[in-house]
């Protein structure tokens, strides 16, 4: 059984940070995001590829578990090329190449439509209303998104957010798109829409959750070494939806507990380019580290 | 038994943010510090004020606790003003009179002489030095700094740092002095000097412990009113000391306990001007708080 779904894109990225490059290598946010669930559960992916993606990418997708069925073809694969400054707290976008993103239908294969996790990666949000409505009967919906949707389609944004049980979204993201510094304000308006939920990432400061009567402070992971941010929002939501296919239980203390391990994934994806590292980590090194993020809060 | 010394300034300050104005109310990095630190312990401050410091102030530290006889008479006393804009994240400037500050000799009260633990709060290094020469044997030193003396007097700076058990300050300034975005690298720059800890404050992102082999990471508390954050490094600063000289134990166990309570303390002095709110607060809601920074980070 397909659980979580995720839809969101699958890309080749270009990207440089002081500590090295990388040209046109796997990334998108559905792809992270599928990855960073497949430690937990099953997750299958809805998207669009070109004929110059290259295969051994889906190969790789589908050994670590992720359904790749719903990946339909177009002619040339999303391209994104951008760039980090040395204090690596910002993507600088280079050049954006939508492709066969722009003329992109969601196409929900009938074997994903009983999936009961739906994850709405960062992608248009009028593809998120799509999906919303090409599932049956979610028991739960978590969705992301970034600026350039509450710039440039914010009423197609709020739609799915309301339509959404969990938003995450970055800390200047909230402020943005409920117009005020105060992040507990942010949240506060949002929990008045319908959603249940709000998980703030902070980056390297960690990330909070607001539930109606509780709030949550994870921390950041003390990274000496970062050589790659790219991803990590997408993989730290996609890592909580498949925590929570996995166990089944949305109370709040398990939704603290999958905020940590979206936490745990996303400090290990910015340890390498790409998705090299998320290749390379094994359950055991999800444990210790959740294990660590327990020891680092002690008091 | 005057226990910390805490030397620093005290001011009168004028302030506008967002949610209101002060003129000439009672300020400096002494003053809240000090204030911080008289709900653990017994402080004394070293400082200069002018004739034209209205004698309620110094009537009021009396009250709190605080030994005053370590402050001597200048003529005019130190005058800051500024503002904060929307975002609050950033005390800008207006206008420094430095005043008395200018001509300030440390004069060390015999009966402070044995004190055991020391704050040296944000003032010129070559007074912070000054201090650690005439107090007798510490125990324990604990500074603090800001940006402006990494600027002016580095050289100074970096002497007193290197006689100090405990550095504080904010994450920009470790960025600056350290001369790295990343914290963790900033931190060990600073611990390989002799140095025993390290403490970054990160505003609402909460503060980071730092020692040989081991990391905290204390959360912020989701304040939703805040009116002026003045003060909030000088009283967490103050608020540590002074609960590391109460509970006499060096333990890095309890340095965490130090840093909730320093972050309660600042948390509380954020929501009302000057140093009305901690005017206000009890041990008891120092207590229920410091249960709350728990509550918010159980998982």
């Amino acid at each position: 059984m397909i659980d979580p779904v995720i839809i969101g894109t699958v890309a080749l990225d270009s990207i440089e940070t002081p500590f090295g490059k990388i040209q046109d290598a796997l990334g998108g946010s559905a792809c992270y995001a599928s990855i960073a669930a497949s430690f937990f559960s099953k997750p299958g992916i809805l998207s669009i590829i070109g004929e110059d993606f290259p295969n051994k990418h889906i190969i790789f997708l589908n050994e670590k578990g992720v359904d790749t069925k719903g990946i339909i073809l177009g002619d040339k694969t999303f391209k994104w090329s951008g760039f980090y400054e040395f204090d690596m707290n910002e993507a600088k976008t280079l050049r954006t190449e939508l492709n066969s993103l722009e003329s992109y239908k969601v196409e929900v294969p009938d074997d994903y439509k009983n999936a009961k996790y739906v994850f709405l990666a960062n992608i248009d949000p009028e593809l998120q209303l799509d999906v919303i409505s090409n599932v049956n009967k979610p028991e739960l919906v978590v969705m992301d998104t970034m600026n350039f949707w509450i710039d440039q389609k914010k009423e197609h944004l709020l739609k799915a957010i309301d339509k959404a049980d969990i938003l995450v979204l970055n800390d200047a993201e909230a402020r943005q798109l409920f117009d005020t510094p105060n992040l507990v304000k942010a949240a506060k308006a949002c929990l008045k829409m319908h959603t249940k939920a709000v998980i703030i990432k902070k980056g390297e400061h960690g990330a909070l959750l607001f539930t109606d009567n509780q709030h949550f402070n994870a921390p950041g992971y003390p990274l000496e070494h970062i050589k790659d941010p790219t991803g990590c929002g997408d993989s730290f939501g996609g890592a909580i939806t498949g925590y929570l296919a996995k166990t089944q239980d949305l109370s709040e203390a398990n939704l603290r507990k999958a905020v940590v391990y979206g936490s745990v994934i996303a400090s290990y994806n910015a340890e390498d380019f790409s998705i090299e590292k998320l290749k390379r980590i094994k359950q055991e090194d999800i444990e210790n580290r959740y294990k660590e993020f327990k020891a680092i809060r002690q008091f």
